[in-house]
């Protein structure tokens, strides 16, 4: 096991996600929570966890947090970017499983007496970690995802890139659109113009034409796009780790009567819930404004979330449900989501994500267009 | 709780990889495993087990398998397309957390006394299936990876149909391979090409650049591709649900003596591996096999494993690596993907796909070029 520090220090700079001074106040953040709940360290295995507290965008890592040091422990396909990318941490380069590896680096962390491990892991790799380590462990969960919903101005400025991509995909994509094209290629085109802008996708893009949108899931087909069709499009960009979210509906050419009326409802549902968001709200109470709307209106309810927060993952904290604990806090970033969905017939979801601030919420996603019917 | 019987018969025509008779048979072979291990009941959370005795692709859903039945336990935005694919599964629509729906499911099933789970699911969720299971459990693993290593008749052609669609894919990218292209535009394309032919990545395309490809897990970047660069493309396509894993390394115009050297010594490593790979040669031997070549050439060796079994994962069983345990046996498709990596300067490897034949192997995917100067 070899130990070294990273020292790629003119890669930091101020601003950028990942820059010294963002990351050492996330893990200031962390240890805050780890001395409530009376825990000498902190074993991470999420990867978005990982990246949150070292800045390594790499996989197959997990980091450990101690009152006084950061370790990403990775093996040698990755070192040369943890040197490049970590801000901080110490790397350790791995030799047998990760798991493994884990154990004995707490075992020689004498400081460390109880150690946390996120409830995600799995069962098999616990167990491995329980044999090597001589520490007493204790599952934890929402540790890092709690403080990692409150966007810093550096990670603001990421999402923002990200939804400014995004956007520029979509503009990219509309002279595509034209009758014969299949879901499965518009999917491919949107994709193509995020790769030719450095980003990758947050996740699989949906696209979903005509009936196909009623499944909000739908997986892009070899189905072609006819006349007096209507689309819908679910699509993201990551950049710098994180994710943008963006889901628009429209028809292709004159919508139906029932397509225009689903729409207007969708719109204004989405009204009501941004209307409503702003820090110290509930999170229930978000969720169920558009859902009122909709409900008002007679059409059916969806039903999946109305949002949920997005950053170095596509889905975290906040989620916004019926069921959902908590309060909206200055600095998250959401998605706001409602859809209306009837079997056989159409789909619409409307789909941007916005900055809670201090006096309500600032929409980052508003320059990808959003109309009823696609110009030509 | 609902439950339904999927009847949509017509669906199941032989030959299909989710064909009832196919998956009839996987099921006796797991229910042997589970006779063997004395458990009535397994409960599949991997998604690739989920899939493989139900036929089911969505996402979010288990499966439980017990003497006489196999349950999906899945929820609403997923019943239609389980009722479409799911051949002889019970399906359950759930409403709560899925972990508490299954330990429900468990309870109610008495003849299940003692079941297995899967090492795995992660503590969290195990925790909540705990408390809702009536019913001893035991962690186990590879009661479904091991028999799900050797493909079906069905498996495999679904396996050579992906293979072909990336190999066209391949194909169709070339004329769009000019000075000035970036990393990213080129996974791009390539990804566009493999949707336009009804299919997805089955991983994130990696695409890199002259020294770029030294890294074997590079992603691509805005990097831009120069006169007499060397390229390295790894990716793959998934085609009702199966996986293809190809890579190919190449000059761009008249290659160094540094590269055309490596790229034969890797070329040879590889079809050293295809020679020895048959049924019931030790899995260490086939690892071993290109390293020899590598080794006595006085090129560095490649840290990674020679290969990997791939089917409804990219990476399953079997693992060519030194540690690894067991032969290989008929039926099995594995990748064979030695490189030659030399930091700051080039990486070369070569990867295809073969099938474990009574009498030796198969090559996959041939019809992909593989040649050292890109023909202009």
């Amino acid at each position: 096991m070899q130990y070294g520090i990273s020292r790629d220090e003119e890669d930091m700079k101020w601003l950028e996600p990942m820059a010294i001074e963002n990351v050492k106040q996330r893990i200031r953040a962390v240890r805050t929570e780890l001395r409530k709940k009376r825990i000498d360290g902190l074993i991470l295995t999420k990867p978005a966890n990982v990246t949150y507290v070292t800045g390594f965008l790499g996989e197959d890592s997990w980091a450990v947090v101690t009152g006084n040091a950061v370790y990403l422990l990775t093996d040698s396909r990755y070192t040369e970017q943890a040197q490049k990318e970590c801000t901080g941490a110490r790397i350790v380069e791995r030799k047998g499983p990760i798991a493994e590896a884990a154990g004995i680096l707490l075992t020689r962390l004498r400081s460390v007496k109880t150690a946390a491990v996120e409830k995600s892991i799995s069962l098999g790799l616990c167990e491995i970690l329980k044999k090597n380590a001589n520490t007493r462990l204790k599952a934890v969960e929402d540790v890092v995802e709690h403080p990692r919903s409150r966007k810093d101005r550096a990670e603001t400025a990421a999402i923002k890139a990200a939804a400014s991509i995004a956007a520029t995909a979509f503009e990219r994509l509309l002279p595509a659109i034209r009758a014969g094209i299949t879901e499965s290629e518009m999917a491919g085109i949107l994709d193509l113009e995020i790769r030719r802008q450095g980003a990758t996708n947050s996740f699989e893009t949906i696209v979903a034409f005509g009936a196909n949108a009623s499944r909000p899931h739908h997986q892009p087909t070899q189905r072609k796009l006819r006349q007096r069709d209507s689309i819908l499009i679910d699509f993201g960009a990551r950049y710098k780790g994180y994710c943008s979210d963006i889901t628009r509906s429209f028809a292709f050419g004159q919508p139906t009567t029932a397509y225009r009326h689903a729409w207007e409802i969708v719109k204004r549902a989405q009204a009501a819930a941004i209307q409503a968001a702003r820090a110290g709200v509930d999170l229930t109470a978000i969720d169920a404004a558009p859902r009122d709307v909709i409900r008002e209106s007679g059409l059916p309810v969806y039903g999946h979330g109305t949002g949920h927060g997005v950053g170095l993952e596509i889905h975290e904290t906040p989620f916004l449900k019926e069921d959902a604990k908590g309060r909206l806090e200055t600095g998250q970033i959401i998605t706001i989501e409602p859809g209306i969905y009837i079997p056989g017939k159409l789909g619409v979801r409307i789909e941007d994500d916005i900055l809670i601030t201090e006096t309500g919420c600032k929409i980052l996603t508003g320059r990808c267009p959003r109309w009823l019917v696609l110009q030509r």
